[in-house]
């Protein structure tokens, strides 16, 4: 495995390899969710991981510094998985006077972006930065970042990108909380009311599957139960169109149910898709 | 020469495709200074020219609709001197819902940026999708476009995309005018006057040669001489850093002296760099 720390080692090793490149970009304090991309991205003949905490994506009064940070741990993880690990530093990523940004309207006017503005704005320009620097063939992404994921998708799209991008199922700790390296900020106290995301969750899918289809409905199931959590205080919870991101009255496949959740300091985000 | 009308095609041409590529983008209507740029884009092993007249650049007010196109001409024109020749249409570039944007800051904020808002919120669109698509070693941007030129040399670096960006010389009439698709509008009369574009940036230039430093003195000169021209009406005359592309008050190399004047409802624009 090799560690490589500026853009113009990436690029040569990167012109040196043949066949298919299978790209992961993170942001470290890997998990097992981040594990599971590294692993699917293993069909591909050459694995490039990278591990850089972009702070375009963080929001002034956000937790970019505290954003926990392991690399010793991170690369221990990595070891036998990976060939690459790209790992850039903020002066060569945002020189002094960078001023060139990726947007995609729409589709990130609501959710995640109306509760942290200008956040997809920098995950859109980091990762089109890290996609021209890495050149893959295929990327992976968690669908826990729903929202992400369909942003990515579109401005890949959008921008006629020549690579496809994977989303990868969420992957949850046993009581069904999704894999987060946020999940470290959570006392324990926390961590035992933080399963009430995914319980809430589970409740939307049975109550489609029980042949409810009103939003409404469903939203004041899902609130009544996280209300019953007394460390819980609601972002959003929202039933949206799986498509355009935005919300619906009638509950029609493929629907994006999703929520964030604020536990003390620390804020969740969780999401099933229905049908 | 092939002409190819989609993405998909144009994508398996460069996949075919072995050594270097040059790229000329145009929105056709060609004349001597597009015929430059593909003369030394054959550097190259190949050579590709797109002609795509792109409608995100325009304003609502502007020439969109009567943008000056002949293609049959153009591609006589490129017989020769081309291999590929990409002409994409516009619902495969922008397709409904389309919603993507790049946008350099900055230095877009002044000359034209300043009278056409969102054209290089465009032009940096459109660019960046037509080099994801070409995937050229080499691109080349006539220097008449200097503020565009700069836009895109500080997206490419910015955005980190692998490519070498290179900027030809004006090609200019007899008589000094920048040449331009958009000449042909002029009628007669207004084609005479039109000389007074390069006789005033040639001014600057002689009176920087001759020791004067003060951007004021320089743009009063200017604007004299260009109001002796009676059908010319002045948008706009700057001096400006050739980095920041912010006006200065005096004038170091390297500096931008540019202009944009109009002629009836034609609006044009040259420039020169002192330095």
């Amino acid at each position: 495995m090799k560690v490589v720390k500026t853009i113009e080692e990436m690029r040569r090793l990167r012109q040196q390899t043949r066949g298919t490149v299978g790209f992961v970009p993170t942001m470290g304090y890997l998990h097992e969710g981040h594990l599971s991309l590294v692993r699917r991205a293993k069909e591909n003949d050459t694995v490039v991981v990278s591990i850089y905490v972009n702070p375009t994506q963080f929001g002034p009064k956000e937790d970019f510094k505290s954003y926990p940070r392991d690399i010793p741990r991170d690369l221990a993880m990595l070891e036998s998985l990976t060939d690459i690990v790209f790992m850039p530093e903020d002066a060569e990523m945002y020189p002094a006077g960078y001023d060139t940004w990726v947007e995609v309207k729409g589709i990130t006017e609501g959710l995640e972006g109306a509760t942290r503005p200008g956040h997809f704005r920098g995950v859109a320009t980091v990762v089109t930065k890290l996609l021209n620097i890495v050149g893959p063939t295929r990327a992976y992404f968690g669908q826990k970042d729903a929202q992400q994921v369909a942003v990515i998708k579109k401005m890949a799209v959008e921008l006629d990108m020549d690579l496809e991008l994977i989303a990868c199922p969420t992957v949850r700790e046993p009581d069904g909380l999704a894999m987060s390296s946020r999940n470290v900020y959570l006392d324990p106290e926390e961590r035992r009311g933080a399963a009430v995301l995914f319980k809430a969750l589970t409740l939307a899918q049975e109550l489609w599957k029980n042949g409810e289809k009103d939003a409404d409905t469903v939203l004041h199931r899902m609130m009544a139960l996280i209300k019953q959590e007394p460390l819980a205080n609601i972002v959003y919870i929202s039933i949206a169109d799986g498509k355009t991101l935005k919300d619906v009255e009638e509950i029609k496949p493929p629907a994006l149910v999703s929520l964030a959740v604020r536990f003390g300091k620390t804020r969740l985000i969780d999401n099933v898709v229905i049908g």
